[in-house]
């Protein structure tokens, strides 16, 4: 089953704490990034996301984190797969919005 | 003010509803997509995400559509911004993840 | 027929000239960017880039932007339509690339 | 330095040769992929692109790669990095534009 509940660590070290998950998918948590682009401290931040609840533990979720320590969003989505040794790993891709002046800047808000 | 509560459609005839905003940004809804790349009919699917609440009007957000009709999951992040006759703005950026099944296909995964 | 050959804009302002198509679908031209995240003076850089061949006038294409005003590189990839009004319109992608100064920094290099 | 010229291989297995690199950093090359969504059956693909030239050999780079087996095109953008053990080391981003039908699929023409 893929069970998002828990603890997760990536590659950069960033490491992110998820609740309990809901009858609908829906679930909440904690993010610690160990990346930053912004100035200032970075401090654990805010997730709330949804997976869905197929059967074959394989299941696609997103989840959006909304930075304390800056005006950012990050949304990530992805899938859990059963590695070779029989753990459980996530892949997953991201968009981390900054916030800009005006429209004119939008073209280079979204890493 | 930047408030997301209420229904917005985009450039391609897909609608959502965003509910009340909570105190800390967080909120839910439905999302009413006119486009698909999945085989099943069109279904309206709830979304959940989180926004900033700064005081100029200007903030970021992001949220998840768990996806009713595919085993899909999709994310969106932008900013609301203030057009030129005073209408509110959503600039944003998605990523769509279709369930893979297996690893080695997981490169093909997001769009 | 897609020619991608002569001059484009896009909705920022950008312009592009793309000189003689090759048999092989290869080009080259120069891009013109209208905006930056460079501190230097914008300057008009060399792109270099390779279009389908295909009949019926839809073909996808590529090319790379090599600026001459930072150490960025710039990737577009997109295909040619014909709009309402039988005019040629290219629908493009893009990836930035930025110059950083170490590999823990590579999450952060493209938007 | 960073010289891009020769034999490359990634993650997933595809394999790039890339020629002499020309005074203005222009390239050509094949490239062998080892994945594709394509039905036909993988065949080598000739590439074109260009990197910079800067003496620290950490050059940013981007090339397009028009796919011979199918009707699509993809761009990669990357830097050239100094790994753990002196190694030289590619990092890439890409996005593969598929051919479709008409505009209002061009939403989900790139992966």
């Amino acid at each position: 089953q893929c069970d998002l509940t828990g603890w997760w660590e990536n590659d950069l070290g960033s490491r992110m704490h998820v609740s309990d998950i809901d009858t609908q998918g829906n679930f909440s948590g904690e993010y610690h990034t160990a990346v930053s682009s912004a100035q200032k401290p970075i401090e654990p931040s805010p997730l709330i996301g949804s997976q869905h609840l197929d059967a074959d533990g394989q299941c696609t979720f997103g989840f959006t984190v909304n930075w304390k320590f800056s005006d950012s969003t990050a949304v990530f989505v992805g899938q859990c797969f059963t590695g070779d040794r029989g753990e459980e790993v996530l892949q997953t891709s991201w968009l981390l919005r900054e916030k800009v002046d005006s429209l004119p800047s939008d073209w280079k808000a979204t890493r």
